[in-house]
């Protein structure tokens, strides 16, 4: 079922009034990170819950604990909870946002104040500001919607909870422990859910986001020798912790990508002909990921295998060493404890405990070859799983053809190659089908200087929201 | 020909004005790399001058030029040059010492004021102070020496030539031009050369040192990416220059030390039977390099072995990573560009020149096998050249003697594993036999916190330097 009309005149009659709302959230500086800020993130939930309030939603302020910020303990932000409609004949629609913004300072490079949402004076319909795509404009278009509906005094299709915290660009914590607590409380009753949080795969092309890539974090811990050493003294007498991490490290991965540690390959599910078809649908050339790099140095120059290698593969980056020399300059060092760190990116079927068995056992396996007096562990300090949804199930179809009423195009089946945590404590708590519904742009810059939004995702992804609700009331959960 | 008897007993009787004027000395904190000591440097040679002077010696305050530190033009510390005597039947011994030290701050955790000379009140004879073994103590043996000659009315049994610099522990910046423009002038006419300013392998055994290794430093450098990536996004799509230099960097040298980049091995100068004799000799048990390294992580559990491993073999150590992810934490970047660093150790017969041949095309063929998009370079930062003296020449087998006269055993003769510059300097501008003849022991701590000799070493070794002198001017050339 299209979206009214009515709905979508009003959207486009009313763009000023949309952009005004964005320009006083921006203003509200709610970086979660920073104590300076900590009285911001508390005006920006409760600047949240006067518009909710306003539109016709029953609203909640939520406390969730404490933190320690900058070494004081504070408040964590609340988390703002909210329905509107209750209807048994409708489906309810859960959705999550996140009223908090990174940190922006105008020194580091901003074209103009970060918190003050600024139109592009060149007339590209860029709206420059902090938040404005993350995650202050996707929210705020849900607002759009429910100011629409009861300006024109039309029923909502759907029923709707809400959740928004403030302490996303932060960890999100404590959410899952709320979303545990109120599982069987205001969590009920939920058919699906929506999140609007990440962003289309390039400028142009509307996509559906159905998977993330989780991520294992390691260190591999060697150590031997009482203290630094001078390497003219010791060099050539003792077992270097540096040689061995090295040796270790070069046998986790090669220059191509392939990860040497046994068993991992085998454990990635193989690709269906529907997601073969939806990667080969992808609108991707190799010049947007040469372009973002910044230089030709991809592994593959075949779109699909590119987008695989993003999505659909595991992948493991070695990415530095703790405890070595590291500054400018010639420092003849032997450094007695040092830290390799690498990570492994998550893909079903891959597990976080299986990975970190294989991982272990391959790294100890691998030290002991080397006949070394030195002491290697190999730790895990952070796991999360990898996450899929089914991009078949009937929220999904609803979010296909709404993208389909309002840009005319299919829109494409992207997976992210990284990880957005909530989503999964939402996904496994609540056992429900999310769907991840981009709003911006591929080069929005969300945590870069010169986060925008356009005009026209915003305006758009406006109708999208609203369109996507029409179609989940009116589509068939078979 | 033993010590005039008089001259050791002189020193026997008046090791308390030794002790004061290595007071004196140690009170004048001549730091050469602070720009707030530059004064304390100009008294300190001023003091060297004064003495001198006193004691017969004629002197001169050379200045060499400026140099910046930390951001200002300045002076550098004037070189000393001093000669007492010239009859043509004698020998001329050339000696060299510093008169500038390390800095040293109380809060670092010394025991003592650094700058006040402190005697261990638990009476192991210790004197604690900055500068107290390196240099100050063995140039002051000089001076103690021509003290007692000139109060005993006694001859010097060999002229003298003095150079003292300010600028040792700070580079011994333009020493070489200086040294190079008095070839043919100042240091004419020189037999040999004895230089103190290394220390006993242990703490029991008197030593002469006859070889120093060299070293070359390296970066290896490897960039690709326009900009740090972020491995959820790029992980899997990209050659990664950590993934590069890893694989690299673990095709240097195996974790028992073995170089792998090809030639280097041949170009070691076989052992001849008189040097194994002298390793074999050395006074060294496991446990030295064990309570020295802080546990027992030797390659080898041999002494002869390890004594090689660390004096007479080339060795190879990694560094660390300059534009890696280094600090505490878990960052998940792909680094951009980064410089591997890492050295070789050098010892006869291998050069620099050819070292580094080896090095540049070995890491340039392995670059190529791996078949990255990512650019690879690697580049010599510093490199300086290994030294061997011949240890049966007279003046080591006037030292010989003169050790056996008194410490009541033959010397060991032992190589340094790092580089003391300033040594391949005068051996090779002025083509000079140079004797390295410490007076310190191996744990007296230079360029460390609570840095101290001990007062039989300082006295001892007054006694050892002027009976080298009587021992030099016996001896035959032959
Ligand atoms: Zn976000
Ligand atoms: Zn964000
Ligand atoms: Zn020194
Ligand atoms: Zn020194």
């Amino acid at each position: 079922m299209a979206a009214d009309p009515r709905f979508l005149k009003y959207v486009d009659e009313h763009q000023d009034d949309y952009i005004n709302r964005l320009a006083q959230a921006v203003a509200i500086p709610s970086v979660s990170g920073n104590i300076s800020y900590v009285k911001d993130v508390e005006a920006m939930a409760d600047f949240l819950i006067s518009q909710l309030e306003s539109l016709g939603v029953k609203t909640q302020r939520r406390p969730i604990g404490t933190h320690e910020l900058e070494g004081k303990e504070v408040d964590l932000p609340p988390v703002v909870i909210g329905e509107i409609g209750n209807d048994p004949k409708k489906k309810t629609l859960l959705i999550y946002g996140h009223y908090d913004v990174q940190p922006a300072l105008l020194e580091d490079g901003w074209l103009y104040p970060p918190f003050e949402l600024t139109k592009d004076p060149e007339g590209t319909g860029k709206l420059y500001g902090r938040g404005s795509t993350d995650d202050k404009g996707p929210v705020l278009g849900w607002l759009n919607v429910l100011e629409a509906h009861k300006n024109l005094g039309l029923e909502l299709p759907v029923n709707m909870k809400m959740c928004f915290e403030g302490m996303e660009e932060n960890g999100s914590e404590n959410l899952d422990k709320f979303i545990e607590s109120e599982k069987d409380k205001f969590f009920t009753g939920i058919d699906c859910m929506c999140i609007s949080d990440n962003y289309w795969l390039d400028t142009k092309t509307p996509c559906l986001t159905y998977g993330l890539r989780g991520i294992n974090y390691y260190e591999i811990r060697i150590s031997g020798p009482g203290r630094d050493l001078h390497s003219g003294v010791f060099g050539g007498t003792v077992h270097e912790p540096m040689t061995d991490l090295i040796a270790i490290m070069s046998k986790l991965v090669t220059p191509t990508g392939e990860i040497l540690v046994p068993g991992i390959k085998e454990l990635i599910a193989p690709v269906t002909a529907d997601e073969q078809a939806k990667f080969e649908a992808i609108h991707f050339e190799m010049k947007d990921i040469h372009d973002a790099v910044g230089a030709d140095v991809t592994i593959s120059n075949d779109t699909v295998k590119t987008l695989m290698g993003r999505m659909r593969n595991p992948s493991l980056s070695l990415h530095g060493i703790e405890g070595a020399f590291s500054a400018v300059g010639s420092k003849t060092v032997i450094p007695a404890s040092i830290k390799g760190k690498f990570s492994i990116r998550l893909v079903p079927n891959l597990t976080v405990k299986e990975v970190t068995e294989l991982v272990v056992k391959y790294v100890e396996d691998e030290f002991k070859k080397l006949g070394s007096k030195n002491k290697c562990e190999v730790v895990l300090t952070h796991g999360g799983e990898p996450w899929l949804a089914d991009p078949n199930h009937y929220s999904y179809r609803a979010a296909h053809k709404a993208t389909e009423a309002v840009y005319g195009q299919a829109p494409d089946y992207t997976r992210e190659g990284g990880s957005i945590p909530v989503t999964l404590d939402f996904a496994n708590i609540l056992n429900l089908n999310v769907l991840l519904l981009p709003v911006g742009r591929g080069d929005d810059g969300a945590h870069s200087t010169n986060e925008k939004i356009d005009t026209d995702n915003y305006i758009r992804g406006t109708k999208l929201l609203g369109s996507y609700m029409y179609e989940l009331a009116a589509i068939s959960k078979e």
